[in-house]
């Protein structure tokens, strides 16, 4: 495995395997890597003859108050894990060499980046859109892939994708969950044992929104509200931010449900603020760890 | 010549070129072509394989109040000359194959595009910064040319390249003048006899602010009054907008000028708006047409 952190470099080394007809596959990740992020490698690895993994903790996405000094780094050994999967290169690039002096150009959205997590973290999806868009034009690549868990954040990308004609692919995949229901997020080692142990009520709340759905309920207020009453099951620990029910294109509310419907959570357990989501309809596709399934990390 | 109007159809083109590694050139416009215009045609001519021009008259940088509607039009004309020039690809999209439903990711940039032209055209460069990075997604092209007449729109889209990492090289080329000096412009067709006639104060302006740097003048409110007073000649025609002194990577009015430093005007000549540059230093090498230099338009 090739660790890159010059652009330059990075940019040629994939134009070459462009040139020699490889399909490139990018994972952009800000590290901390878990079992989430190994299924997006895993998923490139299968689907690409080249696999490009991106580790930059993206200063621009953190709100002012946000976690950005306490966000988990673990260069060292998310690289080991990289090199063992078989991936062809990591490209580590620092601060500098992502936002040059005088950086003054952002990529922007309206409207998707304005619901859900967008009204709470203002500049989050400008920085997301704008680094992600750095990322695609410094690895040519064909496909990236993303988690299905930042829903939201996979929405703007595709949108973005179209809108400025970016040549790529994006394949979004299956949450993955430890046993209990809890998403998989580099967020959830700040919580506290206590904290842990009520987080499953995020899960258990869009379960109940699924299983309300599917068993006949076509009222959104009452979905919403079997959601919140499964999250006040959390003990107090767990304080929602929203709890949503939104169409997947425009992420509005829709009047009456349908099954591609995606029920949406934001809360904090202490201060740490989690996300979760699943759509009304179908089969569940989310990956659910048992204890041997976790030895990678 | 191949015209093409599907975004698709031109990516797929170009990446035949690319992948035979041929040198793409991409001259994007608004069409109403001008000897400008083909002055940037046959520098990507004589310096790339393979020569694309793009006609689109991008709604998104016009204001409410500007001149969209009567921006003149002549597609086939336009064509029949860079057919004629031996121009390989011609991408003439229409406005909804490039804002599809729903649009809505801008590229924004601060700083540059808040000064000069930015103060008084509000979302001009937001619309230019899109269209343009959309242009240079879909015609992955290694050069790309500009006019030097729109200096701030070229410092803009540099700085966007540069920012963004996309992979192109921009050459900006030197503003085509009328004899009398007048920067060609396709909006030049808008202005009455009268009028034209007193556009020449524009250029003289910026040639009395060279004059006068160089012949040993460093105050700043010196150089812009012996350009608004080169302008003021203007018979009460002309009516300037601003008259600047900038440094050419920052657009900042220097304290004291130097010679790489430029002098920037924006007038109406009626309703029409009309800008024009130049360095205070160096050779000017700017292009003059004589009668017999307009045949090919």
């Amino acid at each position: 495995m090739e660790t890159i952190k010059k652009k330059t470099r990075a940019r040629d080394t994939v134009a070459r395997w462009n040139s020699c007809g490889f399909d490139v596959g990018l994972v952009p990740t800000m590290g901390a890597l878990h079992q989430g992020h190994l299924s997006l490698v895993e998923a490139s690895l299968s689907e690409c003859d080249k696999t490009v993994v991106s580790i930059f903790l993206n200063p621009t996405q953190f709100g002012r108050d946000e976690d950005l000094d306490q966000y988990p780094r673990q260069t060292e050994t998310d690289l080991r894990i990289l090199k063992q999967m078989g991936v062809d290169m990591a490209f580590t690039p620092a601060k500098e060499e992502m936002y040059q002096e005088n950086f003054c150009t952002w990529v922007v959205q309206e409207y998707l980046t304005e619901k859900l997590c967008g009204a709470f973290r203002p500049d989050h999806f400008r920085g997301v859109c704008t680094v992600v868009a750095k990322l695609f034009n410094t690895i040519q690549a064909k496909c990236a892939f993303f988690g299905r868990k930042d829903f939201q954040q996979a929405a703007v990308i595709k949108r973005m994708i179209r809108d400025l004609d970016i040549p790529i692919t994006v394949r979004v995949m299956p949450t993955v969950r430890e046993k209990d229901g809890l998403a998989l997020s580099s967020r959830n080692r700040y919580l506290s044992q206590k904290e842990r142990n009520s987080t499953a009520c995020l899960h258990k709340a869009l379960i109940a929104a699924r299983e309300g759905f599917q068993s006949g309920v076509k009222d959104i207020d009452i979905l919403l509200g079997l959601m919140r009453e499964r999250l006040n099951k959390g003990g107090g620990i767990i304080k929602p931010q929203y709890t949503e029910i939104v169409a997947p294109d425009t992420l509005n509310r829709p009047e009456t449900p349908s099954s591609s419907d995606i029920a949406a959570i934001a809360a904090f357990a202490g201060d740490t603020r989690l996300i979760d989501n699943m759509p009304l309809g179908g089969k569940n596709r989310d990956i659910y760890l048992n204890q041997a399934g976790n030895e990678r990390v």
